[in-house]
């Protein structure tokens, strides 16, 4: 292990390493893995998350200030929506060099306020320190009733498999600014993202849900973990995922497969759950409310091993997505 | 304000400047100005705080990283403790190179690992991202009793002051750094600190308390800070403030006031209280079970007014501490 560097770790690893080192009180229920801390806190739990962005790894240039204040905001109230909590507040650390405009700093302001008012929250405290480039570090906190909390670990076998909304955005967005194709629209789809609060909650009180994550590193990257933690395996069916019209027409342009754009990339920010058959009703009437799509992409089976199923012949999904540290080798 | 940078602006500046632009949901006895955010949660008070650290603004070479890890959460942790809170949890983003070494990573967490599990709390989760220097962000959570909490507000005329513990190891610590003295101690002194956890709880159950806050930006700064926000002076005897045995030695053989480094400049993370005169005895009771000197520095007044009484002569107390983006100017 001498002089292994990050990069050569990646960040589940380094995760995991981390996880090995820190002792902690969180409650049983939960894994180092789900989406948020979850602690004990009178008849409810509390829900507590962080989640950074650097210049250098998130922020494409001209990107608004505005859009970098949503999206720090955006990317925290992801992860509470992914336990099905409803936001109390965040806390946003900025580290900003001293020769920063304050205009940029008023930017980021208004769009951190906007996302956080938009979601029925608010931008309680934070702190400013000088940094040599831009590094914004949210930290979203929520609650949610101990009966309703929505986990990754839960999933049985033969459980249908659904995600919200259309996959693809994130990685046509990541594809069109490659290849400088319309760029402000792919800053918008990649910094303005929508995070599905309000479907989480939605979903957390039909009681219908046995495991739930935000996909935020990628379909197939979230069903690995699904899967590894759940001890079982996959069975989707590619023909069911509803791809984004952005993702097929991007796709089309650049002669590459949508598939690829809705599975390997990260950046969408949907949510992606297992419930029981009988559940599915239930569910999407849930979510038609909110106008949401619930799509069901596949099953839970007792194997372990995640199958994708194209037409009609079984393929082993690929183990790969959206990771830091080794995402620009 | 066209092209203002934030290094002509400052950080008490650019934090008012937020403050007006986010609407923010917190309870109505709290300002922005408190050490945490405050959040009604069932019979309890919810306290939230995040502080961020850059290897540019506050590590300095050849700091380990376990003293990295242990400072993280040390400095979160003060500002619970400046509320009287219970530390729930932390959880903590960490900005760092590919080219990290995961030695150095896995000093971080035994760092982080022994400040929380020290205070009775622990790492709960966190985040990992890439970035081009090191940067760490840590967001504490705690809880307290509704009754029991203590605000920077509440103050009123002729309540004593006092102080926790001794000031001045973080101005000798910056002082041996910048001269090439010890350097050694200095780090220790600078990244090890020691957050009042325990001391803030029990004056927080004492409830003679009027106003709290640590003082990580140094002493005289933080008597402004409560100046302004309770509008009234604060009288202080110079006398009587206990100044360190390392602050003395340092400013001697550097032929400097001690008066400088006590008052002057940031991170002793001591707790500054106002409180009734009757109720020192029950305080300084409350602190000498845990071995904590608590320590009347002087009054309050009912003038807008900060005075510095030296050798029988009233002066003005100077407005001046530490403050980033202005730091290093």
């Amino acid at each position: 292990m001498n002089k292994v560097k990050l990069r050569d770790l990646g960040e589940r690893k380094a995760v995991k390493l981390l996880r090995d080192i820190l002792s902690n009180k969180s409650i049983d229920i939960t894994s180092m893995e789900d989406d948020c801390a979850v602690i004990d806190f009178g008849d409810e739990y509390l829900l507590v998350t962080t989640d950074m962005i650097t210049q250098q790894a998130h922020i494409p240039e001209k990107t608004t200030p505005w859009q970098v204040g949503w999206h720090v905001v955006a990317i925290n109230l992801s992860d509470i929506a992914g336990m099905g909590g409803e936001p109390l507040g965040l806390v946003v650390a900025l580290g900003l060099s001293s020769n920063q405009d304050i205009k940029y700093l008023e930017g980021i302001a208004e769009g951190m306020n906007s996302c956080a008012s938009n979601f029925g929250t608010s931008i309680l405290g934070g702190d400013t320190k000088e940094a040599e480039t831009l590094t914004l570090s949210g930290c979203a906190f929520g609650r949610v009733d101990r009966d309703k909390i929505m986990l990754r670990k839960g999933a049985k076998p033969e459980d249908l498999v659904a995600v919200t909304g259309k996959l693809g955005n994130g990685g046509s967005a990541y594809q069109s600014l490659k290849n400088d194709m319309n760029i402000e629209k792919a800053i918008k789809d990649l910094m303005e993202v929508y995070p599905r609060v309000k479907e989480g909650i939605a979903l957390s009180k039909t009681k219908v849900v046995s495991s739930c994550m935000d996909i935020s590193d990628g379909l197939a990257s979230s069903i690995y973990q699904l899967s590894n933690l759940n001890e079982l395996g996959f069975k989707l069916d590619l023909s069911q995922i509803p791809i984004s019209n952005e993702a097929k027409a991007i796709s089309m342009k650049l002669g590459m497969s949508d598939e690829e754009l809705a599975l390997y990339f990260g950046g969408d920010y949907e949510l992606l759950i297992t419930l029981k058959k009988e559940g599915l009703n239930t569910a999407q009437e849930a979510l038609d409310e909110i106008g949401t799509e619930l799509t069901p992409i596949g099953e839970v089976i007792k194997e372990k091993k995640n199958i994708l199923i194209r037409d009609g012949v079984s393929t082993l999904l690929e183990d790969r997505g959206y990771e830091h540290f080794r995402w620009k080798s």
